[in-house]
């Protein structure tokens, strides 16, 4: 039995409040062997405090030695089994530029390549054209019209958009047009599938009608689509949890996550105290709240040890707005590792602490790699997080008599 | 998803070696409570120099409790789940006395067995005659013809060996003849399956004519056939992991066992000398090394603690000798522990260390059972070294994006 099927029948109701603090790829490495993690260098007194008083531990996003992208890590950490779970690409791409799937949703990548006169393509992303040239060409696909299907079509970056087509019963299994080579023209549609065929139809006649509306373009004249991919089916917080869930996010892809598993976007934060003021504005109204925090990754993907540093001191100037709310549990986690040695994600466990009345303190005395792997919580997969927190916050009754 | 389903997907090619050194049975325990294990007691200061660079924990070579025996301990080192992924007796019985199982193949451990004048089994081991005795007659049982069937007979120990038939289309679903009692006579050969009636048939008519070839004999004049089984389906290491894969053992089961995981076996090394030699002079040609050291299980075995310590002194040894190639990923674990106060396998946790330069290494600054329960890959199932192994070596993207 899945996590997800033994919960629900497990809830009881109550007013506890669950905070849950994602900086995003939070673990680290040191710079030298024998030295310390971003996370070990940073003053960090109010993170230490908080791992005093709770439980630490190393979250494992996935399976040992598999790095997850912000999809996965996130689902993860969301109780959602990462590797049962799946969000296809075009899907991840359109939550990640803040397009709210629905239902009856298709969405795939698209890039804008080169054709040359014989229609085969020459570049596979049109020169990797500048965004200012390549957003108002995306836009101006919006001119396809397909009867009975409303189609959207939304910039990303660079030769990258993404497509969207809504109508009843669209399937998703359908084949990239990329035939991931040049000096031959785009592949056409292809269903896998009977439902799809439908989609693989409507694919081919946006695929037409747009390359006519770009005849005139020197680099972009052409476009292949990728990765299609409907919504993911994934219950809401509510429904396996019981939790009405708020999500208080600055980037659109952390922002799409949440929606998709049914949690609320609460404001426009720009900054992480504005986030943490939304979470005290919004404190009555939820159960659940998730703060992504993005800075500790986008430092590591820098390659930047000290700007991670200081990131994370950052962060930990704020943990005192948060517990003076007294929550029920507070949990503060990351996604993934990215050690800026690596400049990248990684599989590296993740340092974890969850703050609760109950929560069995151990001997971790700082915030760091090196305590909490000797934590109480051990090292855990990700997807056992949400069970750990609704225990802690008493929402979680006895399994069998 | 499996791990083996989920890798392929993810792999990314460089030119990393990794090199996995298996002590067979390396887990010991200690001879008295509070004393000091087998690894703890040995002077092993490369061994702690290793673990002092690189990150240690204990393998559970498949579940909590449970204790493997050769193939599921080895199959999980190779990243095979052993729950899933099964060997039938005959066919770990043939690949133990280094018979390479085509996928023709149904192997059946045989055991002769006395027969009295009214053809019921009176001893079910033939007395446990002596190996001298009993190998020639398994030899003699070559004669047996069956067309269409080619057959194999190769001794083992005792009152036991191997039969193999290989043809076309042989199913292995076939019950044991051995009706574990005397007083009756050996049971006919019955097929659980269609496909394997075939099978049960020639192996009627292989006892039948091999009861008359033993006719003359006053203890083995009659067999029974157990554990039929065919080559286990096992995807190889190049197809899972695109690793071109050397097993460099001295014993034919674990030759055996790497070839099923499509290994290649390199050289005819007797020592563990002789396998460093051939570790050095293949470096170049493979991606993954397999190296098998069997005494620290055969002492173990004997119940001899002090010997085990010896032979855990004597791997020590030799690995500078594999240090000085720098191999990006060196792990020393086993396949399960043999701890000499139980003289046999047991389920305990396995020491292990990952040496690589992203390792996150722990605080463990000894090689043992007390560090390693301490260290920075936790307690861990043996099925997940592999993917960590790849990790480090920086031959695994990302899952998801």
């Amino acid at each position: 039995m899945d996590m997800l099927e033994l919960i629900p029948g497990l809830l009881q109701r109550n007013d506890s409040k669950i905070v849950m603090l994602v900086a995003d790829g939070l673990g680290g490495l040191p710079q030298q062997p024998g030295g310390k993690t971003e996370l070990e260098t940073a003053r960090t007194p109010n993170l230490d405090e908080l791992a005093r008083r709770g439980i630490c531990g190393l979250s494992i996003p996935v399976k040992p030695g598999i790095t997850p992208g912000s999809g996965p890590g996130h689902l993860g950490l969301f109780g959602y089994d990462p590797l049962k779970y799946l969000i296809g690409r075009g899907a991840l791409e359109a939550t990640g530029i803040g397009f709210e799937l629905q239902g009856n949703d298709v969405a795939a990548r698209a890039n804008f390549c080169t054709l040359d006169a014989e229609g085969k393509i020459s570049d596979r992303r049109a020169g990797r054209i500048a965004t200012e040239e390549s957003a108002p060409l995306a836009r101006k696909l919006r001119a396809v019209k397909i009867p009975g299907v409303e189609i959207f079509v939304e910039p990303v970056k660079e030769h990258r958009f993404v497509v969207v087509f809504r109508a009843a019963g669209l399937g998703d299994k359908v084949h990239d047009t990329d035939p991931q080579e040049t000096g031959v023209p785009p592949l056409a549609p292809k269903a896998h599938d009977a439902a799809s065929q439908q989609t693989a139809n409507i694919a081919a006649e946006f695929v037409d009608q747009a390359t006519k509306l770009l005849a005139g373009e020197k680099k972009a004249n052409g476009l292949t689509l990728r990765g299609f991919a409907a919504k993911p089916a994934l219950p809401s917080y509510e429904q396996v949890y019981g939790l009405k869930a708020a999500a208080i996010a600055v980037y659109p892809m952390y922002k799409g996550l949440a929606r998709l598993v049914g949690m609320d976007l609460v404001g426009q934060a720009q900054t992480l105290g504005d986030q943490v003021d939304m979470l005290h504005a919004n404190y009555a109204k939820y159960d659940f709240f998730f703060l992504h925090f993005k800075y500790t990754d986008s430092t590591g993907e820098d390659g930047n040890f000290d700007a991670k540093v200081k990131r994370i001191e950052e962060l930990d100037a704020v943990i005192p707005k948060i517990t003076e709310l007294k929550p029920s549990v507070l949990i503060v986690t990351g996604d993934h590792s990215t050690p800026s040695m690596l400049k990248a994600h990684s599989w590296h466990g993740v340092p974890t602490v969850l703050a609760a009345e109950h929560c069995r303190t151990d001997a971790c005395q700082r915030f760091g790699e090196a305590d909490c792997v000797l934590g109480g919580l051990g090292q855990f997969e990700a997807k056992y997080l949400m069970s750990l927190a609704l225990a802690n916050a008493g929402r979680l009754g006895k399994y069998g008599a």
